[in-house]
């Protein structure tokens, strides 16, 4: 197997892995970079974990993810904040360079609020950001997330964000399963590439039919996403980064993840 | 029980019932419209049954639903056309003065060709449609039905093809559902109201969790979207038409359906 120096694997893909094993099968497989899930590193020494993947040549992308920032309460929009202090500070101990925002939203709250009290969340954290050094990315979720896990459902609403925030760390993380359907896809790219804010690019494909809104996502090539297309708009934009390959998918956990991990290889190999 | 003569049910809504029975469980409940699904009609003579719903003091609100133009070879699309055209016939038997489209995607054709089979599809249709004297309504689909039922998927994309055609008998119908996200949601209706193409207001709900893509839709108060809100803004953009029911549900359709239709016209009574 030939070394894939831009491809990048997402821990939550190969969930039932532990961390530890898939840093092992990362390496073994010449995979060139790893992005982690927070829940994978509960209970184990960041800063460890840290060394342990950049022994094996693993290069750290992101930490997934901190965001969550909207709450009816301010007390909750309070923890929230903290919360995501916490992220920032796990990614300076491992080592990564940016934590993605899966950014939030609260049933029955109008998107507009979600999106003012999202502002003022990354507003809020930014100052810990600077000091550590890490970036921020706000990862615009399919509009099919809009009840409660995002109110950031376009790239145009997160470059509406980083206009207002105006900061060199914060950007977007471009996911195809999410933006893939956007009229506005092609321009978009290009706009968030000539701001400096394409920090990350995260591949997977959209099932017909899908099945389940969370965890029904295709393996690249098992979907209808134009995903060689997406690469040259973002290459076109500038983009240098990982290809971070993020399939959340009951369908592949539950196979054999040796196989899995051999597919995801070859699947990257025939986007060419 | 008072007559609500802006609430119109869309058929679908009460799949379990023949139209022959929804007809007299409407008018009994003194609903004001009724709209048709397509497949209700099937096996019946169709002029017969719009006397049969005017006879009853329903009006006739819209035919649902013609559509699904794309196709990746001409043949399919000139056979959508027909149909097209025989869904246009049928609105003018029935007397129903609009036929809503759902617009159609193929997995794997690029959606910006799927739009301009789309445009080209409407504009072959438009002659019948004018010497029929029957109203399009483009109805943008949530991005979740992207993939293989149509590729507009916000109001700005159905705006787009109006421009294109710019016809009086071509405009939108606006599905709470489907654009609720969309964070130019009110600047599309201000400007579709301008431009004399608000056709079509549909209701029903976002569930969180929402289990099933196509029929988990919620009864209006069952989920989070801002349905008096969206209600003010057509209001605002002069829409003066009917408020159409449309709920695709599994769990709605298993229950006992005169208790559904009170519950409709109870949730409905509470928008206001």
């Amino acid at each position: 197997m030939t070394r894939d120096p831009k491809l990048c694997v997402h821990t939550i893909t190969t969930k039932p892995w532990p961390i530890e094993v898939a840093m092992d099968k990362y390496a073994a497989a010449g995979i060139g970079g790893i992005t982690v899930w927070r829940q994978a590193l509960e209970g184990r020494n960041i800063a460890q974990v840290g060394d342990d993947l950049r022994a094996r040549n693993l290069e750290i992308v992101s930490l997934c993810r901190g965001g969550f920032f909207p709450n009816k309460t301010s007390e909750g929009r309070a923890e929230a904040i903290e919360e995501n202090r916490r992220a920032i500070r796990e990614a300076a101990e491992l080592g990564a360079p940016l934590v993605v925002l899966v950014c939030g939203a609260v049933p029955g709250q109008s998107l507009a609020e979600s999106r003012r009290q999202i502002a003022d969340g990354i507003a809020a954290v930014l100052p810990l950001a600077e000091e550590l050094n890490v970036r921020l990315a706000i990862e615009p979720l399919h509009p099919m997330y809009a009840d409660d896990r995002s109110a950031i459902n376009t790239m145009a609403s997160a470059n509406a964000v980083c206009d207002e925030l105006e900061h060199p760390l914060v950007g977007l993380a471009v996911d195809a399963y999410h933006v893939w359907w956007d009229p506005d896809l092609a321009a978009q790219i290009a706009l968030t590439g000539e701001k400096n804010r394409l920090f990350a690019f995260h591949l997977c494909d959209w099932l017909t039919p899908t099945t389940d809104l969370l965890n029904d996502r295709g393996l690249m090539g098992e979907g209808c996403i134009d995903l060689k297309g997406m690469r040259a708009l973002v290459e076109a934009a500038g983009f240098t980064g990982f290809h971070e390959v993020e399939i959340f998918s009951n369908r592949w956990w539950s196979a054999d993840q040796d196989e899995f991990l051999a597919r995801i290889q070859q699947a990257y190999f025939e986007l060419g």
